[in-house]
């Protein structure tokens, strides 16, 4: 984690900028250039990590060193933002100081939901991951030996998981839908209904999928993936997780043969406003351990949380909004299109309840860059408009002056300095941000 | 594979002897002593591969070199047994005059039903190892991105193999408990009825579990572990499984973000006389395919047969098998218990199709003898009687003359001579023995 800081004017506002510059791995064989070395391609730049998450930093960094500064600025570039961000929260609560007086932090993590049209982030999903863990038997046995006579843990876990999702990917669970913010996708919906820069068509032959269990709309498509809960199994195996009871350090590796005598399912859960993670937890276990009950098997069943990090949302009335888009319609001559992601970005209401303020997000890559795969790429125009946007940002709410806007006048941040030990934090940013760095 | 015959003595009888002298790995921590290097504690022998199957081989050697051998053999011992038995039929088929004239092929590769009482193994299950594979989008997909709008292919698959298995165990396959033969247990059961060799709670310690699914008394325990078909659900994972459509060379591995754009599933299956593994593997694919069907899903499903090993039955009227008792009673001074095997041994009816003649089973360690797993031993007592057995079976062999009894006279072998390619032989045997030595 590099902490900075440039200003420590108290008449002029000051602003937080989270980056992070580490990336994914380039193992894919379909790259056409070296992905540790920057290439440019026509339109485009190409590398490992220049859209996630380098190319929003670089325009920071460029963004903010034209001229004198006209704001208080600090800012985090964080190197393990691709691996699980761990660290991060301990090196924050021991440089709170550094910043002191924050009203805004500007975080670029995100994408455009198309090609063409800038637009603002303003909600993410939350996620919880869990693990459903069976256990049986003292050891593994043979299928040949011993097949037939017992209540195998693999059986049992799968007969137990395939109660979670029922027909059409509707997700089974008493409570799962409950407390869902109808009008969250409102503001999005204004801005995109007559939009072309995203498409039913476009979006499934982006996945690759044939058909979409979503109804057959775009605005019900993106209430989908951006407005309502969900739940992924997103792998099963066996043997018994590390770091739970009755662990072994790798998963058991099996062959036909081999009955393993635990297995565990991984379930992804992303819920949005105004959800509680504590209450779907709770749904989750009663669902699993009665439909396990119903087995009436002799094994025993334990669901553990691995991580769990809150949806984000940005107060609609919001001044910070409103000078984000008037600096983009500034350098693109557009308004923005305001959308949502239907990933979870824990950095960010993390760092508004640590740092007291609210944060924005300033996507600027396009939705064709590839992030994490092979070939990711940015396009110059987005970086060096990017940039701009930036500078015009800054010089926006220097404006203003040195009053807060939006923030949270109750916020103490007292209550998030235990550095360590805060299922809410570190635990949370570390696992949470484990897998897909753009956003989980 | 080393092939080998001592003897060519037209007027005497020919026999053919089967083992292996390689062992599984032993990386297990509780091995108290090397596991490769020979200790003698107390009774026993400890040492990785002592019982399986090193103990039988010597036995079988030092019982044939006491003296004159009394009857032609012909011997083969495998260097592959633990890894698949690669090249197993290709080496057999290539070198088929080495083995002429065989009468009888005696294998030792099987257990005591107990500790006390040796045993004769008549019959084996045979089996079958199924993929069964889900392929969806053309690649893995981001849980917070695109969660909740498409049919994910591990909630498909696992919707369709908990559909395998219900209440008590019971496999839910239509045909699939049709032709099983009731008259299985009954020589078993004549010697075992009354024997303390084989106790249910024993039974339970030994693997572990607090319950069985099997009815709880031990007539009924060793029908379904023996004599009825089961299957077991041995792995399930992300990602395509090396060697089907749309593979990938590893398994996607997977954190709680990603979406893998293919799952897998695998199934033990083992069944008995005089089941048809085409018939049942039709049964399964069937199945499978409705199951599939009534998910609506986009995906693709697809089931692959990775190996089948058939049943092994000696004739119960056999001489061989009255020859073989009369050894053992001989030696011990008791009658063996006649007793069968869950597992399968595919060498035994691939010899007995390419040689035109009879195999039998003498096992020669007991229950406890931990082969696969740490501190595997074999009593001392057992290898010595055991090369007397041997040395007396041979001694019976030679005093029935040179006439076959019970070879089946209609065999030619030339059916089965094709070295490669024959899904029944060299493939079947691959996979089929590459997992468990001792017995598949």
């Amino acid at each position: 984690v590099v902490i900075g800081r440039l200003g420590h004017n108290p008449d002029k506002p000051t602003v937080t900028f989270y980056g992070h510059y580490d990336v994914q791995p380039a193992a894919e064989p379909d790259w056409l250039t070296n992905p540790f070395e920057l290439n440019s391609v026509n339109e485009y730049l190409y590398g490992r990590g220049v859209s996630d998450n380098k190319a929003s930093t670089g325009a920071w960094c460029a963004g903010g060193r034209l001229g004198r500064l006209p704001v208080n600025v600090a800012f985090i570039f964080e190197g393990e933002e691709e691996n699980g961000s761990r660290g991060f929260s301990h090196a924050i609560m021991r440089n709170l100081s550094w910043f002191e007086g924050t009203q805004l932090i500007i975080i670029s993590n995100t994408l455009w939901v198309g090609e063409n049209v800038p637009c603002l982030t303003y909600g993410m999903r939350g996620m919880l991951s869990l693990t459903v863990q069976i256990t049986g038997p003292e050891r593994d046995l043979h299928s040949g030996n011993d097949g037939g006579v017992f209540a195998e843990p693999m059986v049992d876990l799968l007969r137990v998981m395939a109660t979670l999702v029922g027909s059409g990917g509707k997700v089974q669970i008493d409570g799962f839908y409950d407390n869902v913010e109808p009008s969250l996708i409102d503001l999005a919906w204004d801005s995109l209904k007559d939009s072309e820069e995203f498409s039913l068509e476009g979006y499934k032959a982006a996945l690759g999928v044939p058909a979409l269990t979503a109804p057959p709309n775009k605005r019900d498509l993106l209430v989908t993936r951006w407005c309502r809960p969900s739940l992924s199994v997103v792998d099963m195996r066996p043997g018994a997780p590390v770091g739970m009871p009755g662990q072994q350090s790798e998963p058991t590796s099996t062959c036909y043969s081999v009955i393993p005598k635990a297995a565990q399912g991984k379930v992804s859960v992303r819920f949005v406003p105004n959800q509680d993670a504590d209450q779907l937890v709770a749904c989750l276990r009663n669902h699993v351990e009665q439909s396990f009950a119903a087995l009436g098997s002799s094994n025993k069943i334990d669901l553990h949380v691995e991580a769990r990090g809150k949806w984000w949302e940005v107060w609609q009335g919001s001044p910070w909004l409103a000078m984000a888009e008037a600096a983009i319609h500034k350098e693109w001559g557009v308004h923005p299109l305001y959308v949502r992601e239907g990933g979870t970005m824990p950095v960010a209401s993390y760092l508004e309840r640590v740092l007291c303020a609210p944060a924005i997000m300033i996507p600027m890559g396009q939705s064709s860059d590839n992030c994490h795969l092979a070939n990711e790429r940015i396009r110059r125009t987005n970086l060096f408009k990017g940039k701009n946007v930036i500078r015009r940002l800054l010089e926006e709410i220097a404006a203003m002056g040195g009053v807060g806007a939006g923030n949270a006048a109750s916020c103490t941040g007292k209550a998030e300095t235990a550095p360590d030990g805060d299922v809410d934090d570190g635990a949370v940013l570390g696992a949470a941000t484990a897998c897909a760095g753009l956003a989980e």
